[in-house]
């Protein structure tokens, strides 16, 4: 699995993966121009897709239907250089009809005890600590 | 710092990071349709972006110019479910005139040993390894 980033000019690379081209540049602050995502939220974003992709898989299978599905990764650095990630909490919202709170349970936990390769990769440095809300109401 | 996804149809979901939307999918092998990158490999790009940025800006201080400058991510992943990163090669490429070896050495070091917080974060999981290249040469 490959990955570049390509200088562009000032802060901002082409960032090319699997045959796509994502544009990232770092804050007018730290001397960029805000032309694309800074480069340590997507992180983030590998983080909360690809649990994403686990559980609305997962649910497919168990024959449960949503009608919207969001993942949320939440992250807090360390104060000091260097600004690791020392607490990333995600939050899994769902909304539909007759969703099921245990299936979606366990379609989350497989994910993140079995599935989610990013979640193994952050976990020795990372809390993980995650949170499901059906509805509008926080599954305990 | 926050990231999140939103799921559209199918495996695709769109990525929410800084203002910016970016479409993530899944290959059409596992149910996908190829609408945008993959979310595992955005782990490298978050790596890739997060220390080319630390050291071109180490290399503007220094007063180091380049022509050209990308880094490289090639990470491989247990064969076994969770499939984390074992391993992650950066290479540095850089081309120009009068690019000195050694404050090139010195700014990849300054960002993979004190600023770079995404080497931080994978570092206890993974095996990092980098290697520099300048006009064609592997630096030692």
């Amino acid at each position: 699995m490959k990955g570049k980033v390509v200088w562009k000019e000032g802060m901002a690379f082409t960032a090319k993966l699997d045959g796509f081209d994502i544009i990232i540049d770092a804050d007018e602050k730290v001397g960029g121009k805000n032309l694309g995502p800074m480069p340590k939220g997507l992180t983030l974003i590998s983080l909360a897709g690809c649990t994403g992709m686990d559980v609305i898989s997962i649910l497919k299978k168990m024959r449960v239907e949503v009608d919207s599905f969001e993942v949320s990764t939440d992250g807090s650095l360390a104060d000091e250089h260097p600004k690791k990630f020392n607490t990333i909490k995600t939050t899994y919202r769902f909304t539909g009809n007759d969703i099921s709170s245990e299936k979606v349970k366990k379609a989350v936990s497989l994910s993140e005890e079995r599935y989610c390769g990013v979640s193994a990769t952050l976990q020795p440095a990372v809390e993980l600590i995650s949170e499901i809300i059906i509805n509008g109401e926080i599954i305990d």
